[in-house]
């Protein structure tokens, strides 16, 4: 009887010889030049996943992360990295037996169809309308959790970085140009592929006109500006910062611009959406309190009645986007295994 | 077995002494400064509702409509309208025996958390945190449907009107000043009550400067601008048109004017959120194709490789809160039934 009991607990566990490799997503967060590669682990909770419910919990780890050139190949673009992506993951199961990569998670700049899994339009990268996800699912047999870049990354934010518990939030990662993750009513705002442009909204322009958000609020655009206003190269938006600090006038003037183009898009989400935390992120974002202060101030001047937003700093760093995306393909990993027992 | 079979039919199709007396919503829209009353009917699908998916079908019908003054009374408001409610309620229940009132809807301006009913603020009338839900609940003993009001009229466009089956739909109510409901990814964005208020969003305002939208873009703006520029007292927004028709150039600027700060809000919102629809409702909706093609125009300036929103004119009129918390009232009202059957 005891060992007829014994027999079926192991039964009931699931615990057999598979036990000994731990389930994995491969990530890949596909950019304009290079593409990164890593195995993300843990912090995947248990069930729900991304179509769940909010509060995935546990650590998460990115192993094995790496860099390699992306396969530019004009309109072929598509296909070239899907080819790149079934030979790398053919070269981390030979390199990682003690793991059993259960599915694969593929991130992409630009206008992206998440529900067709579809890249729509990217001008750096070239494809139009390729069909990432079926590809990739046809080539690997696995589950492909396919996103848009800052989209995943934000939704990694939301679900296990610097916005867990939050319902309404604007993410924004601030770099050479600007992007944005929307989260509203405990949602991610898909629109079609093109939610999140905010870098691309129009704001006032210090010249009475207007202009591109991201051509004022950038790091780029900081230390380009600076330059230009003054003929003086600048390494980026650190030294414009530093010279501000100085005293010097022009980057003061600089900065100042751009915290005033950054607050203008805030104010914008808060008072349509109602927006309550704003996650910074981006190259910009370690200026810290230089930009958090100002920028909460500047906000407050253009809201009445509204919310006001709390400001944190994006928690989960440049391995955002791979982690969202590992994200997205363990929930559709765990549904289709559940599916497989029903 | 000829009578036995009709009697089982009978029995099936749940007909019996109530068919005579007709399931309905009696809805209440309180306003500043007076309140609509009606019953309505129709247009409420099977099952679903609010909470379900898209696409109820039917006609709807607004029957009985009545107009009594809102019974302002400080910050005690709350009570003062709802027990108006309950006396109406039963006047509605006496005039219409023909009727069974199962539900109850109720919209009110102001700042409304609809999750948990309550009136959070309205500066017109004086309430501060009233729950509106419970108050009503316990007093009618019926389901009570609660939200904001031009939230609710979205919904009612969104579920029966002019956005039927669109999943990105930015309704804008122009009038006196201008409110929003936003649809995002089929869904009607709470923001914990704050969504919406795009009519105290920033724009650029014709001094270089910036102004609240609705200073410059809503129907009370367009007439108050002209008499201040001119000297000439308007009855409406409508008499500037009828000027600027006529080549009156302080009309003209005044109506560019409303123009580029409509189209500067519909143009974010489509940076943001993708937006694919932009229902125009209120007063100044009327001016048709003298508001609708401009602003097509000018939005589509402010904007490079997004979407391309589609213009359309709200279809259920004045009564569209009516409607939008009826439909909310009876999906609650079918939620609770079922419940009481299961």
């Amino acid at each position: 009887m005891n060992r007829a009991g014994e027999t079926g607990a192991a039964d009931d566990s699931g615990v057999g010889n598979t036990s000994l490799v731990q389930d994995a997503v491969l990530a890949f967060d596909i950019g304009g030049t290079d593409m990164k590669a890593g195995i993300v682990l843990g912090g995947l909770g248990g069930e729900g996943g991304l179509g769940g419910e909010v509060g995935l919990g546990g650590e998460v780890e990115v192993r094995d992360l790496q860099r390699h050139p992306t396969p530019l190949d004009g309109e072929r673009s598509g296909a070239s990295v899907c080819a790149r992506i079934v030979e790398l993951t053919g070269q981390y199961r030979s390199a990682h037996p003690e793991l059993k990569i259960s599915a694969v998670g593929v991130t992409v700049p630009g206008i992206v169809d998440e529900e067709n899994g579809i890249g729509v339009f990217s001008a750096n990268l070239g494809w139009k309308n390729f069909p990432f996800t079926a590809t990739l699912t046809q080539a690997l047999g696995l589950p492909v959790g396919f996103g848009h870049d800052v989209g995943m990354a934000g939704e990694a934010e939301f679900r296990l970085g610097a916005a867990v518990g939050k319902t309404d939030v604007l993410v924004m990662v601030i770099g050479t140009g600007i992007a944005g993750a929307v989260v509203c009513d405990g949602k991610r705002i898909a629109g079609g592929g093109y939610a999140g442009e905010i870098g691309h909204a129009m704001v006032p322009s210090p010249d009475g006109g207007m202009a591109i958000m991201e051509s004022l609020g950038s790091a780029g655009a900081v230390a380009r500006r600076y330059t230009a206003a003054t003929g003086t190269p600048v390494a980026g938006a650190r030294d414009v910062l530093a010279l501000a600090a100085e005293g010097d006038l022009a980057a003061k003037t600089v900065w100042a611009d751009a915290i005033d183009a950054l607050a203008f898009s805030v104010a914008q989400c808060v008072s349509i959406l109602g927006t309550e935390t704003v996650v910074l992120g981006g190259g910009l974002s370690m200026a810290g309190a230089a930009l958090f202060e100002p920028l909460a101030a500047r906000v407050d001047e253009l809201l009445t009645f509204h919310r006001r937003p709390h400001y944190v700093h994006a928690a989960l760093g440049e391995n955002a986007g791979l982690i969202g995306s590992a994200l997205k393909a363990r929930s559709l990993h765990a549904a289709s295994a559940e599916e497989g027992t029903a």
